[in-house]
């Protein structure tokens, strides 16, 4: 086939310094992007300078002491878990929970190392054949579309196939970024309720007591604390990790969608340009990536 | 039919432990997906937990008889059912009711159980013929769609009818569903409503009694109980378990797709293996089934 | 035409009985629905239970004259239908009013009855020629869909132009619909409002005038009463009988869709048989038809 | 041909009283609809109705002045203003104001009239040739659309091109209204938005001088007010006007689509008759025409 | 070709006063639009005239150092920012700050004078060839998306891809907008909510300690204060920016719009006549550009 040897023969551009330069044949498989697991600076700094913020009104104030109230705690935290658990499943909250470690601590996804990754694949197989993958197999096990993505190549499935079977997966995978950050929205909109009930609890025992007056102002200040603990659960943590949450799930999704496009364009067959014209379709301007001139 | 009797003569791979094999031949009906009649914990205990917790409040402060008003819970509960209703028709009303308490007790529809009744089902009629499956269509009355799709495979209608009937079906069971979420949804909102008007009510009264300042207290924490009512009633019942409705829904609705799929593959008289691409591709990837190897 | 005599010489199966069977020959036009003009008992008794409620609630605290205030329902009722009458034109408003009283008192469309009217209709026509509906065009004023499929079936529309025009009429019915219930949904929200207005004017007079402290109470006592006001018209008359508005046009769209579906199954000549899978198609599986075995 | 000869031979039929019948020959151009420039009366009552009401029960208070603030009224009014241009050009708030006149006294565009127009100017041009219509570009003038679908066939475009063209104006006429409904709305938002924030610039006044108790009553009289006119503003004048654009621009736009109806039909040279069917199927069954029997 | 030296021939009508004529021949490149980089008036003045009413009334009571505490603009300042960073990333926020920048300061696109750039770009190229427009390519560096569709026109790539090119282009702008647009909303709903937890610190340290009365009236103005900078972050500043960040992407991208329209006509060697229709199908009928009569 013309085509295919004028581009086994043409040697690709020199790749940008931090990834290794498509491999032009023999065995060795293509760079990995890298596997960063490290602290989500804008969710921890953001949650930890918010909470030190209201810390610092707290002091100001000299009476900490005075908004820390264990039932209080209780009947909000508690409260609001309990029934959040009413709308979903044990395996939504779990997947709820899972996701919030994830807005903490993350496997970055950089969208460009990705896309090198899904450009040296196909210049790989088309370079050593597809079983030359196999070895990656283990070797990507920490990104699961991509892993999948190889053992299908490897597997010689057909294009279509193996599109909607990544498609699936990567559905599968918004789907239970979905669930979670519902899981989240709806704590968000249980959270100020229960503080709510909270503070009409402490008003009914309050006003039904009215006879020395002294006990008043104390008395309001804990039923208005379940309605404070209310807004900051909802509106600094909730609220906010539910968007994040989403947020990354969708630059998941484009990143896996890469892998998906270089399934498909390796058992096409078709020219690793044509994947790069394609990659470079989905991702933003300012990340694209030109491994031909 | 060369493709038939291959398959007829490979042996099915060995199901899972707690699935009986796919018959290969003879006169024995699929198995059944284990028809599991048990509480859905999560509701519940979400449920009673929060109830708990907002009754340890109130005995915290030493005063639960302040919180019950008989005429409190009559105008906030009979005004929320009321008002509801206008909504609605009595047998929307009806078949709120039965959702309500199938987000207690539910028939679990496991996906991955129903995923090994489908496919067993299209092996069944593969070896022994759709008339086969006959003696089930008793057997399967406690799953509507499962019963009407093995009905249709019986009387032999053609795939495209069939699946119109069953996707029919489908969509009357989620309609049902979303009406009765509908209704909660309603309930919730009309429940703060009542409780705000109790409230009105209330706080009219007493203000245009202000002569014995002694009895303004007293009077206002009544006022405030429907407000009290009304918040857990739309906070903590009725909004979550429209939520719960909404979702018991979609998950009978992707279990009942599978028996879909399965009258439609037998009907066109397709090889099983295809049925178990297509029941993979509708399945999440952490409950995908593998039959055949 | 063979096809066409294969059906004539077959006889219907006999329908259940409350409905004639259809009529395999002669002149006897094809029973009509019955027409049921009644109360709708969902949104009468759920409108005057949740009254009756609030009334035991204002006669519990003995002071019910407190309630009534004349400026006060001027400025909330007048005030709502004058803001509400800015947004819509007078025909809107009257259109309302009409979809108001229809919430009430209603020409019930039983869809199984409309179904059994259409095939009845089809066979009808089949057996004797469109020409023999001509006497029915005038029983069937009462439904003005039902009424104009007739006469487009006397004037033997062709198929296609037949059903374009029901069509539009049928989404004309929801159109009207959608504006009676946006009338209502709007009243229910200005409602509040205006409530929300007249409080304010009681309290700015009330605080001006704060020299006699023993008139606040009775005075706060009126300004909150245009809350009260607002609170019911919006949450217990207008928002819910907007949605109901709602469901009733789409239940009668469902039902106009049936004789639709008659009519141009008619002007194709098709088989009634195959007429009643269409119908059956659109209806809930529970109001299922079958007049053929 | 024979088709247009027979079309031109038949008379039709005599048109209703208040419309001109279509010219069947001659120059007589075909009639316009009637331009009515007149007061919107729904608008103009319900606003002035509804502020007669708040007027009536200020006077009830028998203290009016109370109710007049400059400074709130600048704050409330002039905030409002300046806040809402933020989100839009110059030119889109010109453009809302005009809009705004338009709720009050407008062209009214009746649709009967409007088919009539269209159907006796594709009349004419089938008696007459395109070019009879070049006295009737200058009448026009005052309906931008109809005078644009009169050049457009005095010019002979293609039905297509036509077509597009009238579309784009027609869609740049809903897009300049939706600007317009989308000031008001933001309006409507931002109205009681201001009207807190002056209600707290008074309240944080009056509490930080708290030293002389009965200026309390006043001074919070006095905040009260900014959230008065707010709730007047965003309620009563805003949101009900934005509601009102929205209607107004789809009335135009459906007015509009029967003059694109015609052009595009008298460019296909279609009979006349095939119009009047097209226009019914826009109309609402209660507005259709029939000028041909 | 005739057709095209038909075009060479004509005469193009002579340009509106302030756009350069089209080339008809030569080396002279084709007219840029003015690059003007000034205040955006609306923003600017709708802002600060905003503020200066807020300040008025700050004035009249005569104690704006009551409004400024410094605790107060931390917490509300600094935690809306920490609490919007949470849902964001790093470079989400600051794609937020440089739309914020071209709130105030933008580079305005002027739709027709681009049409023209757009029309005697294509008008050039037709005489001189694509490789006549490389010293154009510098040129246009400010205009980032017309400065791609020439260097995709002087790379003569073929008109599907250069047009899908530049679609990603705009659709990424469109997407830093919405992003941009994002934050501000999610600021806009943090500042109320973070005003409110301030408030309610305040109000819990005051009511605990009401031991002295005259300090209530002093305590809970500031604590007030938070809801007041809540309220004017979020209802002045933040939510009336979101909308203008969006209706400024709106226009770019229609901007944008008119450079592939022409990029693509040239790449297919359209008439320039044809371009210029498309032109106008895409602005609104008063922006339209009549380069040729």
């Amino acid at each position: 086939m013309t085509d295919r040897s004028a581009i086994r023969n043409r040697h690709p551009a020199p790749p940008p310094a931090d990834a290794p330069p498509p491999a032009a044949g023999g065995g060795k498989p293509p760079p990995l992007p890298r596997l960063h697991r490290r602290l989500d600076l804008a969710t921890v700094l953001g949650l930890s300078s918010g909470f030190l913020l209201v810390l610092g009104a707290l002091l100001l104030g000299g009476r900490v002491a005075a908004f820390i109230d264990i039932p209080s705690i209780l009947i909000v935290v508690g409260g609001t878990t309990a029934v959040t658990t009413i709308s979903f499943s044990p395996s939504d909250m779990r997947a709820a929970l899972r996701a919030l470690g994830r807005t903490m601590v993350a496997h970055t996804s950089d969208p460009q190392a990705a896309a090198r990754t899904a450009l040296s694949l196909a210049e790989h197989v088309r370079a050593n054949g597809p079983l030359s993958l196999q070895p990656m197999a283990r070797a990507t096990r920490g990104w699961p579309v991509l892993n999948r993505a190889v053992e299908l190549i490897v597997d010689g499935l057909p294009a279509d196939d193996a599109e909607r079977i990544l498609r699936t997966e990567i559905e599968a995978n918004i789907g239970r970024a979905r669930t979670a950050a519902a899981v989240m929205r709806r704590a968000a909109e249980v959270a100020p309720a229960m503080g709510l009930i909270g503070t009409l609890v402490g008003l009914v025992q309050m006003l039904g007591n009215l006879s020395d007056p002294s006990t008043v102002g104390p008395a309001m200040a804990v039923a208005l604390i379940t309605t404070f603990y209310g807004a900051i659960l909802g509106s600094m943590v909730f609220s906010p990790l539910a968007a994040k949450i989403d947020r990354n799930a969708e630059r998941e999704a484009m990143v896996d969608g890469l892998y998906l496009l270089a399934a498909g364009s390796v058992a096409r067959q078709e020219n690793p340009r044509r994947l790069e014209v394609l990659i470079n379709t989905v991702l933003p301007p300012e990340l694209r990536v030109t491994a031909y001139e």
